[in-house]
Formats: structure tokens, C-alpha cells, sequence
């Protein structure tokens, strides 16, 4: 008897009808002899009318309470989802993060798991019972409700099944795999059926938006099998492991870009050894997370140093830096967030010098400026103007003709 | 310095400007130098949103998964009273029924408390804290939630007012007290400022509406000071206490009905022992509460039974009737659910042996037939038909002057 983990999103449950759907998913693969633990996210636009009646009473209400309040999302879901299951005949129980043991810090709003206290779980799988979690949420040490921020489910669903040592983690999302590109974007993009956990996390972490990196990062940790499919279709999905079996080794994985990026830029600051230091420390200390990150070659003892931030940090950041011009007699800040982050993944081009040009070339003959560049082992980036941002995709895709 | 519990019921807190207003009451008792721990119900028709919810998935859900999903609705409201409290700048936090240490047996649906673990809320009152608690709502020891059934947030407030040997606890409603009768039908009638816990639980049972009967009998058990008033105006309302002192004995306290009745009988039933044990022995199995009894004099060695059961009650009922009547070659069952009980309430009366008779003199003045009588030491009870009901009411409120 196999111990599968399945995930839900949003979408998957929005109404009564997808419910039922998920409802029968759940109920065929425990007919097929396995045990069966589900994490649901709250419905399509709950979290949203929570957050606008919090916003019409206290738009500065503390985490703490937001957490409060939206983890009656996922309460909510998981147990019309239950209640379906029952319907149709099968043993079950709903648990919410608590409930599962599912143990935080206390960062109200993006708490991270510490532990997972799996007794209450291994109790109902022993009893045969289909057990339907809540995703996104769980307890600090005062028994205080947390939630885990952004792709929690994906995260609960993996803590999960790396706890349980699950034989599989299904993650139901409404897009059936993960693709060489966004298929709105490039039409011929295909679908893969494997990919590697590092890969995944590059093409996560870039914006491909199927899985968050949190959970991708969990799932290598921990050695969890992870598959990306559809609750709309029964085509199989995306496998994600730890080492792929292919038969021709295909050189990148995927293209793919993000949007959510500002460029700033501090100009002509001492060139001398603590100055960038001193900058992404201060950055640091405010919790902004910095990507890209290209600092020019000094010239009359001065430098310019440019990163990339999400542009949910962008204000504090330029505050931080407006201070720090000030301190180190700086020429002064640039900022720009009409910007796109381009960028190619595959675990071939470690052993393959010529990718990286090849990029390069196509987006020249598209006539698109690149504006930084970084890469990693087993990723290229590069940052263009956000108006050239679908060509370059496209282009990029026709050229290693994925 | 003092410590209240304030109960706000759903209408309180229907929307955003209702909220706000309990959280102006709440601070103000605060601001007073008294520790307060408020406690909420479900926003207007949040329940009755969720039961649809359910509804559409599973007509037949387990009671179980239905406190899973109810139980949000208190969620929903206290945390956002929290953040109305915190907007005005005052310590809050809130407190599920969990976190609560509201512990509950496992009847879900309408679950009965066991015991109140007040190591939580001592903590945050310690740290001057205003608590807001869900009410409705608790665990049992399997840590599965529960609901506490009809008059349920009530019943968390006085038992939560008990444990912390609160100095007062404030029921809120729409009403601003307890009246002698129904206003909406006897215009004159008055708010009386003090009343027993015994003349309230009386008046309670008998439909008055305003505190149900577990959370009085719990506050009589532990000498909870109570107090019924209006989150809609600022008038004193009606305290509920053990003893009440006031310069002129009122004979009776109110006079109050209810419509919630069907009357069924049994004819012809052998007139001989054991049968009474035998109807309602049958009727308690199914857990029928029986409320008027009336048993005929025997004649031609058959006898009749009348009783009196709410009408959620009836068809339960009728089904274990037909069958006794079988066994019991009683000659039929006859049923009538349009029927009123009206009832008069008061402490007085113990004394006064002339209230039975000036209540009876009234209703044959206004030509009201009477179908039952039943009298306890501070209460007499009629039924009527139930198109007389309104007259009754008023007619006796007139004949006692109240």
C-alpha cells in the first residue's frame, strides 16, 4: 500500500462543483488501494474577501489576527471537501494546521514550519480514513495560529509527505505540467515529463509559477517525489526528482521570465573595499531580497553598483539607499521598474560553453539591449525592458528549439 | 480593579460599522480600569452562509465536519473585532474556543462544556490584554472541534465569567433587557431591572428569547452576576441575579409564549399502570422532550394522554405514537400544531394563591378556550389555539396590571 500526498489549490476547489471533482480524484486514487492524505488551499476568492473585510475595519491590523482570520480559509474548504468524500462513501477526517501538527515560528504571515508532529495523522491513516488538511497553516510554541505566506500549501503538502515518507506528492495545480515556456506566451511550447528538483527551483524561483521554490527546496531536502499535473484533465503531469532518465539529454529545460522585478542603481560611490558590503547589509537588515546584483569596473575612484528587487520591496529599498547616497557621497539613485527578468534553465549547459552566446545572439537579432546579466551553473538571466520582455521569450525558445 | 465578560451576539457584529461600535463599548469598559474578555458570535448570516455551503455538497453531512466549518464563522468575527480594538489603539488578542481552553464532550452540534482550562486567558489578562474568545465553540479531548449548539455563545461567556470569577458578565443583544412581555405585542409592557435566575430560566424556556436557559442554569450554578442589555443604546438593562431587592413585590414577572408547539394525544389506551411509563419512556429513547403533560380521568377502563412537544419534535413523535397505539389497541392519535403556550412567570406567586384563578378569569373574559394547564412553583402555563395567542398575551399583562 502506497501513502500519496495530494495538493489542491485554489482554483481546484473554488465552487461545489470542483469540489466534487477533486472529491472524485481523492476517492479513485484510495480505491486503487493507497492511502491518502489531502492539502487544500482556501477557495478561490476567499482569502481576498477576508483581507478586504479586514481592510474595511483596520488596514494596519496586526499579522497576528490577519493570520486569524485567514486561516479560516482553508478550515473553510477542507471541510466542504470532507463533507464531499463522505457523500460519496469513503472514510474521512479534516484536520486543520494545528490539528496535523503542523508546528511554526512565529513570523505572523510567513512562518516557516519547525517541525511536524505526525501523530495525529499516522492515527487516522491507520484507521484507513482519507485525511484532508489545511494548507498554508499551522502553530507557533505560544499556540498561536500562523500562516506560511506565499506557495504555504505547495510547502505544507511537501512537509507533509516528507514526514510521512509518502511515496508520492501530487501537486494539483490548473496548469497540467511544467512547459519549455509559458504557453500563453510561445505556443509551441511542450510539456516535460521530468525534470530535476534544481532545475525546478531555478524555473520556481524565475516566475514560472507553478511551484514555489519553498516547496522545491523541501522536496530536494528531503527527498520527496513531487509531480505537477492538472484537476481539470487526467494527463499525467510533470515529475520532479532527483535524477532524470532521458534519452536525449535535452541542453536547457525551459525559458522563462518575471515581471516582478525594479532595478536600482547607486552612482559613482567610492571605489574601496566595504562599500557593497555596507549596502546589502543595510538591505539585509530591512528583510529585502536582492537577485541580480552587477557592479561596474571603477573609474576615478568611483563605481556604480545596480540590483534587481521584487517590487513589493522596491520603496523600502530606495529609502535605504537615498540614506546610504547621502553617507558615502554618492552621485545620486537611479530607479527603473519598466524591467523583465529573461532567463534560460537546464542542468545541460554546465558541460555546454556555448549557451550562454547562443542567448546572447538571439535576443541581438531580435534587437533587444540586455541591461545585466547573471548566471549560475545551471541558469542564464538576463534583464531587458519590460516592452521586449515576450519577444526575447520567443525568441529565445525558437533558437535552442525547444 | 474589576473584570467583565461582554457577549456580543451576531447582529452585533453583522458588519463593519456594528463591529466598531462594540469595539467603542468594549474599550470604554476598558478605559474604566476593568479587565474585559469579550465573547462573539458568527457576523449576522455568516452560519447560515456556511450551512448552505455544506448543503449544496452533502445534505447529509457528519455533524463532525459541519463544527469543523461552522466554527469559522466565530474565527471570522473575533478577529475582526481584534483588529477594530487594535485600530483604536487599545492590547488585544484573540482566542479560538481552543486556545480558550473551552473543553466540550464529543456531541457535536450541540456539545455540553466539561470544563473551562483558563491557564490561556489568565495569561493575557496578566499581560492587560483585552481577549476576545469565539463563543459557540470548543474541543473535545480527541482535540476535535465542537460546536455548543443553540445558545451557545452565551453559554461561553457565563461559563468563561464562572472560571475567572468574574465580577460581571454582560449579555448584548438586540433587546435592551428582559420585559413582562413581548413588547412588539403588549405596547405597555415594561423592562424589569432585576429579575431571579430562577423567574429567568422560566421566562427562557418558555420562548422569551433573549438568554437560553443553559447559560442561566450555568450562571445560577456558579453565582454569575448577569446582566441582559442593548448594544444599540446605552440604557441600563435587566440584571439576573440569586436574589432580587425591590420595594414593591411584583406578583408576577411577565407573561411570555410560545409558538413552538404541537399537542399530541393518544385515546382510548388501557386505563391501568405503567402505560404513562411506557409512552414516555418510548419518546425519551428518541430523545423527545415532552414539555405539558395532561392525562384523562379513566373511564370505561380506557384513559386519554395529551402532551405537548416542540414541533421539530412532532413527526419523531407521531411515528413512536402510531406504534404504541397499535400496541396498545388504543382507538387514535390526534395531533394539533396550532397551538400557542402562554405562560406566566414569578416568584410571587408561590405565596399568592389567587394567581392561577385572576389568570384563568382573564383569558374566559377575552372567550379563550384552554386546551392544557400545567403550573410549577413560579409558573402557570396554558395552551390555546394558536390564533387566540396574541389576545391572551395581552389580556393577561392587562389583568395583572404589569
Amino acid at each position: 500500500m502506497n501513502l500519496i500526498v495530494q495538493k489542491f489549490g485554489g482554483t481546484s476547489v473554488k465552487d461545489a462543483q470542483r469540489i466534487q471533482n477533486v472529491a472524485q480524484i481523492v476517492t479513485d486514487t484510495y480505491q486503487q488501494g493507497n492511502n491518502v492524505v489531502v492539502v487544500v488551499s482556501a477557495q478561490g476568492d476567499t482569502t481576498d474577501d477576508l483581507i478586504a473585510k479586514a481592510k474595511e475595519i483596520n488596514p494596519k491590523a496586526s499579522k497576528r489576527e490577519m493570520d486569524v482570520l485567514l486561516s479560516t480559509g482553508e478550515q473553510i474548504s477542507m471541510s466542504l471537501l470532507a463533507m464531499a468524500i463522505e457523500k460519496m462513501g469513503y472514510p474521512v477526517v479534516s484536520l486543520t494546521g494545528w490539528q496535523a501538527g503542523m508546528l511554526t515560528d512565529s513570523t505572523y504571515g510567513s512562518a516557516r514550519l519547525r517541525r511536524l508532529n505526525k501523530e495525529r495523522v499516522d492515527v487516522e491513516l491507520d484507521k484507513r480514513n482519507i485525511v484532508v488538511v489545511a494548507g498554508f497553516q499551522g502553530i507557533n510554541r505560544y499556540d498561536d495560529i500562523t500562516t506560511l505566506g506565499r506557495g504555504g500549501s505547495d510547502t505544507s503538502a511537501v512537509a507533509l509527505a516528507a514526514a510521512l515518507h509518502a511515496d508520492l506528492c501530487q501537486i494539483y495545480t490548473d496548469v497540467d505540467g511544467v512547459y519549455t515556456a509559458d504557453p500563453r506566451l510561445v505556443p509551441n511550447a511542450h510539456k516535460l515529463s521530468e525534470i530535476t528538483y534544481d532545475e525546478m527551483l531555478e524555473l520556481a524561483s524565475l516566475g514560472a509559477g507553478v511551484l514555489h521554490n519553498r516547496s522545491v527546496e523541501m522536496a530536494k531536502k528531503y527527498h520527496v517525489n513531487l509531480e505537477v499535473l492538472s484537476s481539470y484533465t487526467k494527463n499525467p503531469g510533470t515529475k520532479v526528482k532527483e535524477v532524470v532518465k532521458e534519452v536525449e539529454k535535452m541542453l536547457i529545460r525551459g525559458v522563462t521570465r518575471d515581471n516582478d522585478v525594479a532595478r536600482i542603481s547607486i552612482m559613482g560611490v567610492p571605489d574601496q573595499p566595504g562599500i557593497a558590503f555596507k549596502i546589502f547589509s543595510h538591505l539585509a537588515s530591512k528583510k529585502v531580497n536582492v537577485d541580480l546584483i552587477l557592479q561596474s569596473i571603477g573609474r576615478d575612484n568611483t563605481k556604480d553598483i545596480s540590483f534587481t528587487v521584487s517590487r513589493s520591496h522596491k520603496q523600502i529599498s530606495l529609502e535605504v539607499m537615498e540614506e546610504l547616497n547621502e553617507q558615502l557621497s554618492g552621485s545620486g539613485i537611479v530607479c527603473d521598474d519598466n524591467v523583465s527578468k529573461v532567463s534560460i534553465v537546464g542542468a545541460g549547459m554546465q558541460t555546454n560553453p556555448g549557451v550562454a552566446s547562443k542567448m546572447f545572439e538571439a535576443l541581438a537579432e531580435a534587437g533587444i539591449n540586455i541591461q545585466m546579466i547573471s548566471t549560475s551553473e545551471i541558469k542564464i538571466s538576463v534583464l531587458v525592458a519590460l516592452e521586449d520582455s515576450d519577444r526575447a521569450v520567443k525568441s529565445i525558445h525558437e533558437a535552442f528549439d525547444l
